[in-house]
């Protein structure tokens, strides 16, 4: 079975052409954008031709952030030059004051070198996050968890003694000149100070100037506001169980991107590839023993709006599902499986590897499922998540070089192959 | 001693700007041209420059094949339309007559149908191999096997039948504009006919016409000649190893690319991740137990003289190496390293399989260890080769498309990092 499964769709898949049309007529698709909802619309029809049974918009509020038009990140140096770096605003975060800040700039490697700073060296001044990932890590979101504490909450540490602005080098696997963004997370207890990203090649370049004393101050202007939270959707698109119909699994991505890029590999794919699984299901008239529910998570980058409404409508209504599986580490090839169980949970689905290793995934081990599907976790639902190579995956997150040509046609299709088989075994044995 | 090595490739690589020198300012190198002499020269001193003990060239006479300028594939339709496909000679084919030849055009998909049309049904016809590669094998290296043997040997078994040139469609994973070249062999009993390779959007264009009647006739011209081998070198960097300096390892790739590509996954990958070990030893003071002779072939593409010299001069002066390891399926993120070795010898080396795994080496098995070592065979020494990921690389091989943009930089370094571990491994505790 999982064989035909892996034939069908290395031979037959849609998700590759799925994955164009969200990139390319879609495009960018931030929540609460026009584009979020032509998104919800296009996938909800090819849901309808992957062969759903039914298709409904599940309601859900999510931010409204929008970026403005204006982004300045200026360095004049002591000679007096204008040097505008190639920066960003970080997600969720604001514009005070409107006409920007003007500054003297202090870089710190990290929150040890803050705080020894203390507001005496913080105060009034712009600081400069700058913490490269860690190159000799060989699973990229290891150093993508490190790093990204000062993206999340480095503005507001900053603020608290006294900083006017933040600049934090991009999560960036290399050197390049694009801006990576990313949400920050302001903490209410102290002023929502203006924040950016600035591109690796800029955060370089910059620390270089400062540590020979070259910058007499830095210009940061942005023009972003956070709007009253909007209505929009999840996409839900059910294949009805033919055993057990009231036991349901979810599968899923999430639809919503950062406004910057084309959102292939964060999330187009994910998405593309649970539609994959619905298709391959009806192209071999196969029909679950419990229900599939394809889910096209909304509002993922910036605040989880539709992976609430989920769980509440999971709580509420249809009851929750036994098993969530959820694919948003990017289209590249397949590694492995994690699952959020127990050690000994986990040693017993080894004996399903073998089924696996054929299509590259070699091991089911422990880790986590994904950012949509953990609040199911309130309900006890059994969380894994898909886990594809990570090498690639940093050198174009949240960057405007996250575009379909980025994405492999066969890694694509190999990651759908692997959650089908993974759903269908689960659909007919349980866990 | 393996994360030491990880640790300083992944932070302080080299392979990265030495594949952009082989690539960007080398370019194409096929064997014979002045450009595989430059390919000579600058790995010579990036060998130099990664503190090898010493460096020298290994005279070799290699293959001199041209392309020539003039390249036509051009269909007349039924209405009299001339329609030029993208479509490019076959390594080693010749160019019988100059001028040219017009014939109809009979499709084949396999040798079974060549052989049912027969004499009679082929005579003084174009053939057209249109055997795509099969997607459905995850291993694509089975699928360029099975469908290669139409590029490798369909001229000659269509000329036997009396056929005056030959189409094949590309070895190619997906569906694109590009020409995809590769090696011929012609036999010597039958008429060497003109060869081209035409791309997988043209090819599946002129299937659909040819069955609905519209093609009247082709026209190909190529200008391929055949000179007389030259001479040329394999460039051979040697560290001494500091116990038992007599035993060597031998590690490389072949310097050697199509004319049409700048030879980026094949194999100016495995050239630079050779280098790399030899770099990363120095860097870390690491002075192997054996000799270590880094190794970039020549001729790999079309005739194979960089290895079999290079097996002559073990055989004859400095001793076969004990074990030999190559690189030369491209500079994807590595999934295996496969040995020739009967299966209770691969056991044994199962051992060191969790040395690996956190370098994304999963398994350590039975397969072939690569073309230019493979002559090693009759000196009995055990060869293995880095098995990478293979879902991209038939998107790119040996067509214009294999580009030094196609490679992963952190992909690279990690297939160099296994690489290093298992050449000290050997080193230190032999095989």
């Amino acid at each position: 079975m999982a064989k035909r499964i892996a034939d069908e769709i290395m031979q037959h898949s849609q998700a590759y052409e799925n994955l164009r049309v969200l990139c390319k007529k879609v495009g960018p698709r931030l929540s609460g954008s026009a584009n979020a909802l032509k998104a919800v619309n296009e996938t909800a029809q090819m849901l309808r031709q992957a062969g759903a049974d039914s298709v409904y918009l599940q309601p859900c509020m999510v931010t409204h952030w929008v970026r403005g038009n204006v982004e300045n990140c200026i360095a004049t140096t002591v000679q007096g030059k204008q040097l505008k770096l190639r920066a960003t605003a970080l997600g969720n975060s604001l514009s005070n004051p409107k006409g920007g800040v003007r500054a003297s700039v202090v870089e710190v490697k990290n929150y040890d070198e803050l705080v020894a700073l203390g507001e005496k060296g913080i105060k009034g001044k712009i600081v400069f996050y700058n913490n490269p990932m860690n190159p000799t890590y060989i699973n990229t979101f290891r150093a993508y968890g490190e790093s990204g504490i000062y993206r999340r909450s480095g503005p507001s540490r900053a603020a608290k003694l006294g900083a006017v602005a933040v600049l934090v080098r991009s999560l960036s696997s290399t050197i390049d000149s694009f801006p990576h963004t990313g949400a920050t997370v302001y903490n209410d207890s102290f002023p929502k100070i203006p924040a950016m990203a600035i591109s690796t090649m800029d955060a370089e370049w910059l620390s270089r100037e400062i540590a020979a004393k070259q910058v007499r101050s830095m210009f940061v202007q942005t023009s972003c506001e956070m709007l009253p939270d909007v209505l929009s959707y999840n996409v839900v698109g059910v294949l009805k169980g033919r055993d057990i119909p009231g036991e349901y699994i979810t599968v899923g991505g999430h639809l919503d991107s950062w406004d910057l890029a084309e959102g292939a590999n964060d999330d187009g794919t994910g998405c593309v590839q649970s539609i994959e699984i619905m298709r391959s299901f009806k192209a071999l008239s196969l029909r679950p023993k419990r229900s599939i529910h394809v889910v096209m998570f909304m509002n993922e980058e910036n605040g989880g709006g539709g992976g609430h409404a989920y769980r509440d409508s999971a709580r509420t209504g249809v009851g929750k599902p036994i098993f969530a599986l959820e694919s948003d580490a990017g289209g590249f090839t397949p590694r492995a499986i994690h699952f959020e169980l127990p050690e000994e949970n986990i040693l017993k689905l080894k004996a399903w590897e073998p089924l696996f290793r054929p299509y590259g995934v070699y091991e089911l081990s422990a880790g986590g499922g994904g950012s949509d599907i953990s609040p199911l976790k309130e309900l006890e639902t059994t969380l894994a998540g898909l886990s594809p190579d990570s090498q690639r995956y940093f050198y174009i997150h949240h960057a405007a070089t996250d575009v379909f040509e980025a994405v492999s046609k066969r890694e694509l299709e190999l990651g759908a192959v692997n959650m089908a088989i993974l759903t269908w075994l689960v659909s007919e044995y349980g866990l």
